[in-house]
């Protein structure tokens, strides 16, 4: 089988599956766009619902993160990347589809996408701002239900390289999420000791912290 | 260990996980809320992110429809609810996620809960117009990748419980959806056939169809 390949955006969610590709220590391509004004039209019949990012594993399209993360996963079955049991991998789950539906498709993406949500511009400053008390809710959710340095379990799960994702884009947006946020604060500073983490975040030529954070 | 307990809302997304666990044939109970005017307040010290389903399983609560079904998934193993091989589970997901994120969050989330994206309830006629043309696009983008009466593999699974909400919410929005969608109708009418399908119905004491469909 050829390598797979990773179609990722620098700093978008497609960071998550890129760190947990490193994480899984398997070979592997990457195909990097822009997707600042959008995705690129000249890619979308690779993906027909115009997104980052895509996993190409021989001759299978595969698009979503947590469905990314699990062909990864399966890659390498004994790393345990979302979870060591039947119950952490539920936790995983449900991490995954409450990361990628309310904080990156409600909240994140009514504050940077709100064209998304109506055709009408005018509404956009409205849609925006509630974006940010979602995204605001959602920091405060993950700040609470955190028990430690990992979301799920004693160790390091693709859960953690998602969440990270949404720190970063918290520090983008401004946030002063040390002093606001020390647990998920705590996670982050873990998962940035990882090579893996390093190893993405280097791949993409980002920056983690941002001027104002 | 005590029978789990399902959390249900008649009609709502919770029907996808009462068809699987009909499916599955495990014991368990409901309790039905009615989330007509929104979560109920008094229940959400069960699930603070006041939606339902809810699934308790021992001492566990679990949420996210997608979590919910892979719990009932391992009770069940040699069923293979999401699917026979690791490709087969891989494409479940990639499906959990775009119905839940999409389909439900985004474009029936822009028409039933206007809400969710704006304070301003001028904006909310915008939004719920785009939440309506997305839903028409989703539902396009179904007929146009189902192969046959199953969305992954060649036999029922989760996904095929978790699309025939939405047929139903079609329906219930207006959509004549056996004519504008045959192949979407095709797997809806295969599962009809089922058991734990009109198990889940009855015990929800919903209709399916109604009276423009």
């Amino acid at each position: 089988m050829t390598e797979p390949i990773l179609w990722i955006a620098p700093g978008a969610c497609s960071l998550a599956p890129h760190i947990l590709i490193h994480e899984a220590e398997i070979d592997f391509k990457t195909v990097v766009l822009s997707a600042k004004a959008g995705f690129p039209e000249e890619y979308r019949h690779v993906n027909p619902k115009a997104r980052v990012p895509i996993f190409q594993l021989g001759d299978e399209t595969i698009t979503e993160v947590p469905a990314i993360m699990t062909a990864i996963s399966q890659l390498s079955p004994n790393k345990h990347l979302l979870g060591k049991t039947n119950l952490e991998i539920v936790r995983t789950y449900e991490w995954f589809n409450w990361i990628s539906g309310t904080l990156h498709g409600q909240a994140f993406g009514g504050l940077r996408r709100p064209s998304r949500f109506s055709d009408d511009p005018q509404t956009y400053d409205s849609i925006k701002a509630k974006g940010k008390k979602t995204v605001e809710e959602s920091f405060t959710y993950i700040e609470e239900n955190l028990k430690g340095n990992h979301a799920v379990g004693d160790t390091f799960t693709a859960v953690d390289a998602y969440l990270l994702v949404f720190y970063r884009w918290g520090n983008e947006t401004g946030y002063d999420m040390r002093v606001k946020y020390p647990k998920f604060t705590g996670l982050v500073m873990e998962a940035l000791k990882r090579d893996s983490v390093n190893a993405a975040i280097e791949d993409e030529g980002i920056e983690f912290w941002f001027a104002k954070s």
